[in-house]
C-alpha cells in the first residue's frame, strides 16, 4: 500500500543509500526519521506543536496534522526505522504543482556546531538566500497534457538570480509553457492562485501576522510550501492553493524573542508575490530553464532585455 | 560658535587621533566626512535620498534634514575637512534621554569585503545583533536632579543579554534611578513616550510599513536612534519622543528587494517595545548597572530570580 511520492520536490529523498519517504493511498505522508539529532528535533518539534495551546486555531492548518511515530520498512528496504506520520499536503489534488521555497537569509543558527554553520553560511551567500531571504528549494509545474510535468534539477534551483526567481513564480501561475524559451509567463492564473481572499498571499500575510507575535518557536531552515491543483484551475475551477510549513529538524526555542529571520524572509518573499498580482506587466528579464526531461542539459540564460509585454 | 555634542551616544566620537562632530546654537549637527569609502557612501545617501521622490514624505520625518556637506576645522583642530551639516535630531530638548539602537541580526552584506564580512560576523555573534535582530549601540538616560545623567559605557552596553536589553528598554521609559540596583524600573513613563498615537511605537510602526514595501535602499548597519526630553514628561508634559534613523555609511541599493535584514530586526525591537507596553508586570530578572561616574567599574548582574512587581 506505501509508495513512493512521485510529487515530492525538495527534502531528503530517497537514494544514495538514504531511505525516502513514503505515502498511502489515504493521504498520510511517512517521513523517516533521520539518524543524528534532526530525525529527534523534528519528532520532537511536532509532538511539541501538536499539544501547544498557545498555538491559534487558525494557524494550525498552515502546519501538517501530525498522526505520531511508527516504525515501517524503509523505502529503500534496508531496514525498519521509525517514520514520522503526517498529512500529505499534495495529495488529493490533480496535476499539483508544487513550489519549495526555503525561508530566511540565513539558515544556520547560534547553537548549531561551527561545521555546521560554515556549510550553511556559505551555502546562504551562494545561493538568493542571503541576497532575497528566501531561496527555492525545489520545484514541479505542470504545463500542459503536451508538455507534462516541469521539474528542474534542484541545483539549478538553487542558484536562481533575482530576475529568474521572480521568473519561475511568474511560471509557477502561468498556463503557457514553462519550458518554451520564447514565451514570457502569461501570469493568467496568478489572481485565483496568489490573490483573492483565500489565496496564496492571504494565507502568507496570515502567517506573517503570526510571525510579528509568536516568540515560541524558531524555525531555523524551514520551508513554505506552496501547492495547487493545476488542471481544475486551467478548467476555471476555483483554486485549492495551500500554503504549508514544512521542515522542522533545525527548529529551536524563541525563548521570547520573534522568528526575526524567518519573518524578514517571509514578507520579502509575500513581496514579490504581491508584485505580480499588482505589476504583471513590470520589465521581464527573458530567462528560460529547459526541461531536463527533453534536453541533457539543463540552460538556464537571461538576457538584459527587457520587454514590457502586458502578461495578464 | 561650534561645540561638540555632550549626548552622542555612539557612531563616531571624537578622539584616538579622530575628528568628532560638531553642533551649533541653530540646530545643525556636522559630522566629519569619514576618510574611506564610508564618507563617500553617507554623502551619497543623503543626497540620493533628499531628492528621491518616491520617498513618501510622511517618512521623510524619519531622516535628519540634510544641509549638504561643508569645509569646517576638525573638532581636535588637525584640519579643515568636509562635514555633513544635518539637522541635529536631540537638540531643543530639556534633559534628553537618548537611545541609538543598530537595526539588524546582520550588520555586514553581501558587497563588502572579507575581512568587514569577518569582522561584523564576529561582532554580530557577540552582541545581541544576531539573537535579537538589533543591539543597544549607545544609552544615555536622566535619572533625576540629583543622579542626574547616566551613560553607561559602550563596551558594556554592546554586550547584554536578552534580558537586560528587556531592563534597559524599560529604564528609558521609568522615572525612578537607572543606577540604583535595588530598583526594577517603574516603566511609569512608558504610556507617553512608547505609547499613544504620535509615541515611539506608532512611528516605529509606521516604519515598518515602509520597510515591508520599498526596495530602493537597504539600510545596513543603520540605527533607529530614539529621544525625548525626560523633564518634561516628569512634569506631565506631552512627550516630543522622536525616532530617527541614522549613520548610512554602509547603505547599498536595494535592486527591487525590500531589507529583510532591516526589517526583521525592526520588527523584533518592536515586539521588545509592545510587550512593555501591554505587560509591565511580567516577569523582570533583576539586572543593574552602575553608573560609571560612581564606580571606576561598571558591574552588570543579572539573577535568575523572578519579580513579578506590577511596573506601571
Amino acid at each position: 500500500m506505501l509508495k513512493v511520492p512521485d510529487h515530492q520536490v525538495a527534502g531528503h529523498q530517497g537514494g544514495h543509500g538514504q531511505p525516502g519517504p513514503l505515502i498511502d493511498d489515504s493521504g498520510r505522508f511517512y517521513k523517516p526519521l533521520q539518524d543524528d539529532d534532526r530525525g529527534a528535533i523534528e519528532a520532537a518539534f511536532y509532538t511539541s506543536f501538536s499539544s501547544n495551546t498557545r498555538v491559534p486555531d487558525h494557524i494550525r492548518r498552515f502546519f501538517p496534522v501530525f498522526h505520531g511515530t511508527q516504525l515501517l520498512d524503509a523505502s529503500d528496504g534496508s531496514s525498519q526505522r521509525p517514520h514520522l506520520v503526517l498529512e500529505d499536503v499534495v495529495s488529493g489534488r490533480s496535476h499539483p504543482s508544487v513550489m519549495d521555497v526555503k525561508i530566511g537569509s540565513r539558515t544556520w543558527y547560534p547553537e548549531a556546531s561551527e561545521d555546521y554553520i560554515q556549510r550553511c553560511f556559505e551555502k546562504d551567500r551562494k545561493s538568493s538566500s542571503l541576497r532575497l531571504g528566501f531561496r527555492i528549494s525545489g520545484l514541479q509545474l505542470y504545463g500542459s497534457e503536451e508538455s507534462g510535468l516541469w521539474k528542474p534539477e534542484r541545483k539549478l534551483v538553487h542558484n536562481l538570480s533575482t530576475d529568474e526567481v521572480r521568473v519561475v513564480l511568474k511560471k509557477f501561475v502561468s498556463s503557457n509553457s514553462p519550458t518554451d524559451p520564447n514565451l514570457n509567463p502569461d501570469c493568467s492564473l496568478a489572481s485565483s492562485v496568489y490573490g483573492g481572499s483565500s489565496g496564496i498571499l492571504a494565507q502568507l500575510l496570515e502567517l506573517k501576522s503570526w510571525f510579528e507575535d509568536q516568540t515560541i518557536y524558531h524555525l531555523n531552515s524551514c520551508s513554505v510550501l506552496m501547492v495547487y491543483g493545476k488542471k481544475k484551475v486551467l478548467k476555471g475551477g476555483s483554486s485549492d492553493a495551500e500554503v504549508k510549513l514544512i521542515d522542522f529538524a533545525h527548529v529551536t526555542e524563541g525563548n521570547g524573542i520573534i522568528d526575526h529571520n524567518f519573518l524578514g524572509g517571509l514578507c520579502s518573499l509575500i513581496k514579490f508575490i504581491s508584485e505580480i498580482l499588482t505589476s504583471p506587466d513590470e520589465c521581464t528579464t527573458k530567462v528560460y530553464l529547459q526541461n531536463s526531461d527533453n534536453k541533457n542539459e539543463e540552460i538556464l540564460t537571461s538576457s538584459n532585455e527587457c520587454t514590457t509585454k502586458v502578461c495578464l
